[in-house]
């Protein structure tokens, strides 16, 4: 039961040997936080995911919410266990601690969020929910307005959702149709629909704030003039009690592919005239306030994608371990020879360590983007603080887009190598797929991160943030060219990056030429390839920091020897795993993302030329 | 509602615009059919595909089957759907004239299944069982086993099944443990237990007919020792009526991810020592026969995800022309632009082209495929004969695992053009997804094809048969070579083709070396080269075919006038598509192929080396 998530040496591995967090421990930012409090944390985290949230999984499934007369029940077992997440105070570990947080880092919510929703997604959509919820209020609400809400919300009494969706303002937001007017009070009476809204009823908190996409009348059409609004579902007064219900009426909920124990809510706000909301952040700058918060939303959907990706793979590598199937390849002619675990078989072993590689990968890139938003707090001066801010921003898109479409061929990986029990429901890996797949769609579809990496980040100063991202994947080829064992991944790596560069180049030029519709037909194999790169880059710099871990353990014994000392030390094989994730990967994908880049650079505009109804049907 | 399938006329050009099937209705085997019997037969498959068949689909997933005391129970629904497939004879619709089918061709049975799976592909499954059982008894069976069971059973009178798996003998069905006792009346005693049979219980048929593989007492271990009998659910006497049940008891039934209309049941057979069946073909020739038929069974399920796939295309078609999100591209800085459908973007456009592609090319694929069984019964000798033989067995590991994987990809990418829609059950995208998930894993995973195509059929002959699709494919390239407007498609696939060779003999040879492991690492990976290899041959054989009819209709007009004219033509948008798709597929997915063979060709073997406890956990 234990071991359907990963045991914490990753984490540990990624966070301080890897990416050096432990340096910021010294810093103002953590105090006295060490590894050592972070592993306390993450114990803890791993305890309650594996113990209290895992079994919550198929009931959530199965169950799901029960929608009756505008309002969603929700399995007891999570209420029970969204208590113990509250009384854990993990909803925010990360916030400030005088706005009600713990004061930690993103990286270690970040990381005991990957293990909650490895244990139970739909359960770790909540605090996910409110720590977004009242991330908004914290930065942009006032005195009054933090005093209100912002410590209920954190404290998770009250639950939070984003209301910005409606039914013709999807990834076009600035579509939106939903008012506000100005009271006597100061308030705003707000009216419209919103569909698609995470969480926005349930029965497991007394109040739920909802932070509102609304117009205000008059302002301007499109992005421009939309404001934000804080919309309690129960109307708080200004002493803090709860008032009488706000006019914020559940429709609806959506029976969806999976996440069945988070609730998709409709909403229809203000359907008697009675909504009333608080202005949060200024009139018409509501879009970006919320894209302000977005790319840790976004962030937090990536990690949301990589917990139940790694799950997957655990289930997967520990099914293959215990499932005896067919003769060894090499004694296929005997008929004598014993069945084998299936992980003796090349091709599941290739599934494994392919899947490896990617979780390792996205949980260094993720982690990665993390400390950046981390160390924003603590930068020494504007550059250093601009600086991460748009190494942020440039990362953000891949984080999302690449994390998730790479989720969910994980979990459809994790179901071939069960076979015929991958797609029945008697084994957890179909729903781990059917869990991930809204992760591609919300906050930002693949196709609108490609969009944005292509159209907004690439070129950001001039691609003077980008060229800086290279030259940081540069450093590590360097580095891994120093070690005899890693020389040709550092020289395979730094080829491709190379033609990364020129794919870049190539691609973003087009896109500002008359070529720009082809140009943008490619956005998503770019994203694809920039994916792949930063995973190259994060694996390679994971092999880097193992193998004079290794060296030290294996010392320069023969291969024969070696070969041995690995197979008998666990550390030794943890080290050695990393440098073969490396291998694996710059030898085995990035030949393919290569391929891809060509392909971006012959910049083929079929998809644009085609007539509209020579598609077919 | 009509549009979810595609119409015919990419069945029909790729039936005889391309493929020529048209010249073999002049032959023997189809006597008088020809382009316009199979129009009609096409148009009827059509009309109770989207009629009867489709209505069906949301029930079948959402009622699924009703498991109770050992029997299933169906949607009235399906019952009455059942009977007008086998009122129309649909079952048999290429199985021989004598045995009670309509002696049509398999390519035009293999056209109007996929229009049935695209409509409802759990309906769909009972005529594909009920053909695959009825042919081993058709090429296995003695005269007396024909007329008792053939009729009943290509009528659809009676269903079928293929009982091969145990707990313990899945992919490795060489372990199978039913056994089997001769009786004195020549009857044998049948007993075991098997799991994920597909419709080995259900209501909609008075009797079952199980080809149960098991293993005669005293006979060899492995796969040598297995025999293949005729084992009703209710006996059927001499004189062919019924007798008393045949103990064959289903004691249960697989909650799966989708197809739940289809049970997969889980057989306990002669539990109470009282199941008899009769020898099917020789004692211990068992394996053989089914093998002899898996080629077949396996294009059956390769039909069946694309069906489901085409269906996918279709929906996400006709949604992207529809639904109105954001603004043109170029407009994108004009608040006052209009929404526009979001067919018009260029990212969405890309989606629909890889469909559009992935589809025309499987389709060709699988049907020439078809062709090639159809062609053996009308082999001029022998020679003919062994050459269509060896070509549908390389061909038939990549039809079924290329096919079903990428069926899978294009349902998940119609749930993205869909958006959030495209996760909710009330949108038909999901459910194709969930439905075609099963056909990478039944009939043999996508790893035992890949393992099948680079472990025997790559070497058949010494290399010859695939040195013969080559030559095939470069017969074509050079086809394209001919016309100025595909010469750059023609010299691109001639490049392909040549790095396609050598890739395959060197991965052949390491295959044959102390490498072996690492070769079979990445015998997946060559599959998705051979498969993008065979679509792209598709491809470009269908540009060769519709470039001089599109020539035909826009003459040699500039290229505005073209534009404008294949605009308001269908017929020449179609053409034009069949180019277009050609043109995209070589240009922006052959290019990774290429990189994939690079890495293929390096056989990192990173995968075999690690350690087995170093994969995690």
């Amino acid at each position: 039961m234990a071991q359907q998530l990963s045991d914490r040496r990753d984490f540990q591995f990624a966070l301080f040997d890897q990416l050096k967090a432990d340096e910021l421990t010294q810093s103002q930012l953590y105090g006295d936080l060490n590894r050592k409090t972070f592993d306390m944390v993450l114990t803890e985290a791993r305890s309650l995911a594996v113990k209290e949230i895992l079994p919550t999984a198929v009931i959530c499934d199965r169950e799901g919410c029960d929608f009756e007369g505008g309002t969603v029940k929700l399995p007891q077992e999570v209420h029970r266990v969204y208590e113990l997440i509250r009384e854990g105070e993990w909803i925010a570990l990360s916030d400030d601690l005088d706005a009600g947080g713990q004061g930690m880092p993103l990286t270690l919510w970040s990381a005991a969020m990957e293990l909650f929703h490895g244990a139970n997604t739909a359960v770790a959509s909540y605090p996910m929910l409110g720590h977004g919820a009242g991330k908004l209020i914290e930065v942009f609400g006032t005195e009054k307005q933090k005093e209100l809400f912002l410590g209920k919300i954190y404290s998770g009494e009250w639950g939070g959702t984003m209301a910005l969706t409606e039914p013709d303002a999807g990834s076009d937001v600035g579509a939106l149709t939903t008012s506000a007017v100005k009271n006597g009070d100061g308030s705003y009476s707000i009216a419209g629909n919103k569909i698609f809204i995470s969480g926005a009823e349930h029965d497991i908190t007394e109040n739920i704030i909802h932070p509102v996409l609304a117009r205000i009348e008059g302002a301007p059409a499109g992005s421009e003039g939309i404001s934000l609004f804080i919309v309690p579902k129960i109307w708080v007064n200004e002493d803090g009690t709860l008032g009488d219900p706000n006019d914020v009426v559940c429709t609806g909920i959506e029976e969806k592919i999976g996440l069945h124990g988070g609730p998709t809510c409709s909403l229809t706000i203000g359907g008697k005239g009675q909504c009333r909301g608080w202005l949060l952040g200024e009139e018409n700058k509501g879009l970006k306030a919320m894209f302000h918060m977005m790319n840790e939303e976004r962030l937090s959907v990536a990690i949301q994608a990589l917990g139940i990706a790694s799950a997957a793979n655990m289930y997967a590598l520990n099914y293959a371990r215990e499932r005896k199937q067919g003769r060894h390849l090499t004694r296929m002619a005997d008929p004598a020879a014993p069945p084998v675990p299936i992980i003796q078989h090349p091709d599941i072993r290739r599934i494994l360590l392919w899947m490896k590689a990617q979780i390792e990968g996205l949980r260094s890139l993720n982690y990665y983007t993390a400390l950046c938003i981390d160390k924003v707090k603590i930068a020494a001066d504007d550059e250093e603080k601009k600086w991460l801010e748009d190494r942020i921003a440039i990362l953000t898109p891949i984080c999302k887009a690449y994390t998730t479409e790479r989720a969910c061929e994980i979990c459809l990986q994790a179901i071939q190598v069960y076979g015929g029990y991958g797609v029945c429901k008697d084994y957890p890996v179909e729903q781990l797929f059917r869990d991930v797949k809204i992760s591609t769609i919300y906050e930002g579809t693949t196709g609108i991160q490609s969009m944005d990496l292509l159209g907004r980040k690439l070129g950001m100063k001039k691609g003077v943030v980008f060229m800086d991202l290279l030259k940081d994947i540069g450093r590590i080829a360097g580095e891994a060219k120093a070690f005899p064992e890693l020389k040709d991944l550092g020289e395979n790596m730094e080829a491709a990056l190379e033609r990364f560069g020129q794919t870049a180049l190539h691609l973003g030029q087009s896109a500002a030429s008359s070529k720009v519709l082809a140009a943008f037909a490619h956005a998503n194999p770019f994203m694809d390839c920039a994916g792949d790169m930063m995973i190259a880059w994060m694996l390679l710099w994971r092999a880097v920091t193992a193998q004079p871990k290794l060296a030290k353990i294996v010392g320069d014994a023969d291969d024969e020897k070696k070969k041995r000392k690995i197979e008998k030390n666990k550390d030794a094989a943890f080290y050695d795993g990393q440098v073969k994730s490396a291998r694996y990967f710059i030898n085995s994908m990035l030949p393919v993302t290569l391929g891809r880049m060509d392909a971006v650079t012959r910049l083929e505009s079929a998809a644009v030329d085609i007539a509209d109804f020579a598609f077919g049907g």
